[in-house]
């Protein structure tokens, strides 16, 4: 049994719930390597607290569920059948007196959560997601592997837009370019819309970028990262183009020296919302405080934007394993915006960033 | 009152339903023009028979929602801040009494359904969303004039495909360059994963665009696709690339002239069905019925997949206005694939295409 679906075994055995019942593609990912995208079609698992867990799934995707190493029972069905009453006549089956089942609320339509019940008219749902937060929180040495090879492509995403950047040319010329290159490297989809926002437009927060021209003077910010083997990175730079105003440069050196200052408190057993008090105390006493207006990051791994949130009244510990982005930026209207953001790994001796490139102010 | 947002009220209004509340990108999109990834943030459009509509989002989302041409009520939050008990403060006032309530069963997490009965135990939940994807289906002039543009986009998506195929290339780096050129037009992002596909993997459902090099002999398929203004377009063309087996030629024109067949019948008052089983009865008789696993085409809107779904058991009757995919194929193992696929508008003397890539066989 593999340890992360032996994870959630436990936890169903330790708090007496009779079964879980796992819907969305980063969780069914997580629990068996099985990443699929059945858009409005079925693909579940079931997890009990001492037998085999069992796959729901079109009969089309049975051959890649059994190739990503799922090896237990699967439940496939046409086009033609209700899955449901498939899953129901295999789950009474084995399991006629299920009192609590526990799903993911924040996540199951109204209408899947009504089909459990109909199976079990008398389950009481809870939540699993919090328990499965927990556990994709630590990364082990695989996810590892593959988030640092993603974040290497993520600063080589920012070294193709910050070599491209020329007088004439427009946000998405240089945004077209990196997603360029990166496709050539087998990249098929980034891990969110690429932002290359420049001038007064980098300190919009819902700037989009477009066929502005970069022009001399401006901040030129880069937010981007792949998507690899199921991962996501993230990083953000900004850079000068051809001249910086002295204000832009205390702007730029206030967002780093935050950013090492979030950095330096980064070791297992940190509060999480002291890394963001960190950058803000800094940032405020530089007198950049209204200019700052987001938490400092957010959990990284199968999900772009996963647990933990990292924001100021965050109670929980860093703990070893935990990937997460650290990301300050002040954004001062018609002046333009800077962030900073490297994507980080807490070990035993503190932290590693994955995310390389350099952060030192440059200037194009 | 917008005409969309007057067809739901009607609606309710004849169904006795008291409320409707909405909160699908898409859906409040189609209702508001307000194009929004609130992610887990609620944005949502709470719908009366007789009463104006409200909405409620995020504070910083309330000037996009107002410049995209939202004049009504905005209930809007801050982070600190419960949306739903906002939303109980507000209709309490106004609405004390609510029966029946219509909601996105398909596309509500069972969270936010549970949040709606808190504020009206005794509610009793329906669904809105076939109402919806009744309204979405006709389109009116101004979201055609953008679904052509998206087309001729998708158009030239495919000539710049068909341009770079080279002896060496691979399908990353065709399907990189299709992307960079559209990008430079200043489309952000694509409908779906653009698929390149080259030889064998041309006829695997499950085939992901890599690093497999373009041989002389093999079917490159092409299916791409561009968001523009909220709107999507999808197309598909396959060509041969230096040389073509009699087989080859026998697949190919066996699919051209079953979508041209599923085209014919495509006018004001067909059977949906009708259009699937022309190409479907075409593809048999020629021998490769076994070989063309998949509907017709689907809805295309706001959506890449929307309402209908076209497939051999639908008995809605085409309607003026309504937009669509035609997309035959053929896929034998070994050989390769071939699938011609264009969108279509029903006009009141048959159809128009609005995707206009050639369709006679082309060997590169």
């Amino acid at each position: 049994m593999n340890q992360r679906l032996k994870g959630v075994m436990n936890w169903l055995a330790e708090k007496q719930i009779d079964m879980a019942f796992v819907q969305t593609k980063a969780n069914v990912f997580y629990l068996s390597k099985f990443y699929t995208e059945p858009h409005e079609r079925l693909v579940g698992i079931v997890i009990f607290p001492t037998s085999e867990p069992i796959l729901i799934c079109p009969n089309m995707e049975k051959p890649q569920a059994k190739a990503a190493g799922w090896e237990y029972e699967i439940i496939s069905y046409s086009d033609s059948e209700n899955p449901w009453h498939l899953l129901e006549q295999r789950l009474k089956k084995q399991h006629s007196s299920v009192n609590t089942i526990a799903i993911e609320k924040e996540h199951i339509s109204y209408t899947r959560a009504n089909a459990l019940l109909s199976i079990y008219p008398e389950g009481n749902l809870v939540s699993v997601e919090e328990k499965l937060y927990s556990l994709r929180l630590i990364k082990d040495d695989g996810e590892l592997a593959i988030l640092k090879q993603a974040a290497k492509l993520a600063d080589y995403g920012v070294e193709v837009g910050v070599n491209a950047i020329k007088a004439g040319k427009c946000e998405m010329d240089v945004l077209a370019l990196i997603e360029y290159e990166l496709k050539k490297k087998g990249i098929r989809e980034m891990s969110f819309s690429t932002m290359v926002l420049t001038g007064a437009k980098s300190a919009d927060p819902h700037g989009n970028p477009g066929l502005t021209e970069i022009k001399r003077g401006d901040f030129v910010l880069f937010d981007l990262g792949v998507v690899l083997d199921g991962y996501c990175s993230d990083i953000t730079r900004t850079v000068a183009f051809q001249d910086i105003s002295e204000k832009q440069r205390e702007i730029y050196q206030t967002v780093l020296g935050a950013q090492l200052q979030a950095l330096s408190v980064c070791k297992i057993g940190t509060r999480i919302g002291d890394i963001d008090l960190a950058a803000r105390n800094y940032i405020n006493d530089a007198g950049y405080g209204d200019y700052f207006p987001h938490r400092i990051g957010h959990g990284l791994g199968i999900e772009v934007h996963e647990f933990p949130s990292m924001s100021e009244n965050n109670n929980d510990l860093l703990q070893e394993g935990a990937v997460f982005t650290v990301e300050p930026g002040i954004y001062v209207p018609n002046i333009g915006g800077v962030r900073i953001e490297d994507d980080i790994v807490i070990t035993k001796d503190g932290f590693e960033s994955l995310t390389s490139f350099p952060k030192e102010l440059i200037i194009v």
